[in-house]
């Protein structure tokens, strides 16, 4: 039957904001993100573009580790599976591949993979275990090798080497005095490198010799490479000295276990090599790259919104802030679009990403962007083509199986005919369960990827 | 002596952003904003391009009021003011004009002009006696004749004039009654509409059935033409029986005074009429023009910015959000500048307006735009090219005589090096004394504008 009105209807926007949703998320997908990073024509292997000679080369070898560790392992395995020499890497309990993907990838490589299950984020000796058999299959390379480094969020946690003489338990024993006396992720950053032999450089001096190439999926905003997985293939700025500030600085000198103040007093005293630090030649030998990233993803999410037809922005890949805060600026910019057509003519999508914070005070579920979420729906009520959306690029924001909300003007008077406050339950922290009840929820399921967080804001 | 260098010294962005301002509170001087929107040629006066033909105009009546109440009226003078028939208008305590300004006034105007200095933010018999003058000088006023209203920031406060049978200190018990008992400041309005002879259309109806115009200086986020001074030349969408529900709702129905219960009931009941509704025709002969606001301000920054060769673009005039967290939005927009040139590449200024808020926890001196200031200091630190500055639009932030800050990515570190600690001023909610002490503190002086806030994000 034929429609009464010649008007073409609306189009579904928040169909649109999922669409674009899920480009970004296949950008930034961990196998998909190595494969575009690596090809092979023959025995050129080109890595973002520079070309490595596998006929020069007589071992590749595959280490790593992080919550997308397998499926990055997986694309290597699919470009140069024939010459991979061994593989380890370091994976979150529960994150290996499945069981037809293992087959797939054992069938391409062609030494045995070896995916080890490591805690996560509090490091267990199973980390140490994997970390020691990277460490082992690193002995011994040439400048004729070639090793492959794969890290992605939780690397910092999942490969845990401990430097000589220093035990898993005394880490943890100083990361938890660092915790409670108030410390810096800086900062405790800063000691953790000097007691490590894979962060800070670490693994870059390992496999001297050899070739290597980091292939990073970044969970940091901003991408700084000394930060993301204690940067393990990148030079460290800070010194045994700035370690030993640092416990000075909270009295913790005599405090830590016996075994980290003599390993920091004899760096301090020049008796151990410090951290590689920047234009030390070891480096002339290593490519780190980012190939998923925060702003990977968001630069998809604006490409797509133009193929859907929307003017499109990128506002930031740096967006932080409490959430609830953040959201009314979002709400501000969706509502200058909607009266001036600034800073984009509607119909316009603008994304931001990054990573806000929540200040709980409630005893609500939820997460950051299901918040941002709950309160840009009270910051918007009552405007018309309006909308604000969220994402958690890994699908699980908070501790919830919610990635994030998609929420318009109506939102809130949506919430109140149900009977519900969408005001208390922002109070309350309980956003997933106010989303989940608005149908407004995003549910991506696990996406075994995690660059932060975007944000979409539509007028339309 | 010729410089050893060829190389231009990059320009002084400081000085940019200063001229930026500069510019944009000229575009919202009181009485430029005025001339803006009025000009005569012979005996026609156009107000926004509208022509009113002074020649069938009988007698032009000058009525209004707020903060800016004095040069917004000089500048209808400077235009009319051999038509002017009467002059009152309700300014803040010490808002008159100086010696000069008044007798070139007193020059141009064919009538005395009267400025009565009323009662802010607290309402007093003064501001009622000035109402009561501008209600009778609309006394017989005939559809030959010509209201001209000038009204801005405080004119809800400075221009009461309670409805028959109320008292003034009926009102104020009652808004204290509201204020305890959690009302918003909409229904608080929306009560007073109904007590009151001049808001909420009121004065659109005393005008009758003379032509009204209405110049407005906007300080209300958005516009909102029936909020700003209580909407006296707009439609009023509230009715008497939203009134008592307001009552109802907080359970003051028994508890305000005898006279507005009286009044509120009369109403419910239809003995008295109510507010004039959209649609009422009395507002065929009315015209409410906004002359000065926050996006006039906004669009000359912009524009200013351009003529200074910086990519520009305004993100939005509704900008709300605690200071400190749209402060880290702020800069997190000026990292993404750097980085990748996105939204704009640089040089670039990104120009929002609005009002944000501070959530007081210290006992320092700030208001919220020297707040957003330090905190975007912190959240720049270390960071080149970039520069976030903050101007309240009246040059009063807060209880301060500053209007804003001008930080940088070395401002928090200037601050360590003079042995401050920014971010425990920013805790203390002590903004003014260390922007003061650092030397980047924004003083204006009173500008006798009020449009709100600007926000300045520059990257170069």
């Amino acid at each position: 039957m034929a429609s009464q009105t010649s008007e073409d209807p609306l189009p579904d926007y928040r169909e649109i904001v999922r669409r674009i949703m899920a480009a970004a998320l296949d950008a930034v997908d961990p196998e998909r993100a190595v494969l575009n990073a690596i090809r092979r024509e023959g025995d050129t292997l080109y890595i973002s573009g520079r070309p490595y000679d596998l006929a020069e080369i007589d071992r590749v070898i595959l280490v790593g580790g992080g919550k997308a560790g397998a499926p990055m392992a997986k694309a290597v395995a699919a470009v140069v599976g024939d010459r991979l020499h061994s593989c380890v890497v370091n994976v979150k309990d529960g994150y290996t591949l499945s069981k037809q993907q293992a087959a797939e990838m054992a069938e391409q490589a062609s030494c045995p993979v070896r995916f080890i299950e490591a805690g996560h984020p509090t490091p267990n000796e199973a980390g140490v275990e994997g970390a020691r058999l990277m460490a082992d299959s690193l002995q011994g390379v040439t400048d004729r090798d070639l090793v492959l480094c794969v890290i992605s969020g939780g690397g910092s946690a999942l490969i845990s080497l401990p430097a000589e003489g220093i035990a898993l338990g005394d880490i943890q024993a100083l990361t938890d005095l660092l915790l409670r006396s108030g410390a810096t992720i800086n900062e405790m950053n800063t000691v953790r490198k000097h007691l490590s032999a894979i962060k800070g450089g670490g693994l870059a001096r390992l496999a001297q010799p050899a070739r290597l190439v980091a292939l990073l999926l970044s969970d940091v905003v901003g991408n700084p490479l000394d930060v993301i997985a204690s940067g393990p293939t990148v030079p460290d700025t800070t010194t045994f000295a700035d370690a030993g500030d640092v416990l000075a600085k909270y009295d913790l000198t005599d405090r830590v276990p016996e075994p980290v103040r003599r390993r920091l007093q004899a760096g301090m005293a020049g008796r151990i090599a410090d951290t590689p630090k920047p234009g030390d030649p070891i480096f002339d030998r290593v490519q780190t790259l980012v190939v998923g990233s925060n702003d990977i993803a968001a630069a998809r999410a604006v490409e797509q919104a133009r193929q859907e037809g929307l003017h499109s922005l990128l506002l930031t890949t740096y967006l932080e802030g409490e959430a609830r805060e953040v959201a009314k600026v979002a709400a501000a910019l969706a509502k200058e679009m909607v009266m001036s057509g600034q800073p984009l003519a509607r119909p316009a999508c603008l994304v931001a990403g990054g990573e806000t914070t929540v200040t709980i005070r409630g005893e609500g579920k939820g997460g950051r962007n299901q918040e941002l979420a709950l309160a840009a729906a009270l910051a918007l009520e009552g405007w018309d083509g309006v909308l604000v959306a969220t994402l958690a690029t890994d699908g699980t924001d908070g501790p919830t199986d919610g990635a994030g909300g998609i929420v318009d003007g109506d939102s809130a008077a949506r919430a109140r005919d149900l009977g519900l406050d969408p005001a208390a339950y922002l109070r309350n922290n309980d956003s997933y369960h106010l989303l989940q009840k608005t149908g407004e929820l995003v549910i991506t399921g696990p996406t075994n990827t995690n660059v932060n967080d975007l944000l979409f804001i539509v007028a339309y």
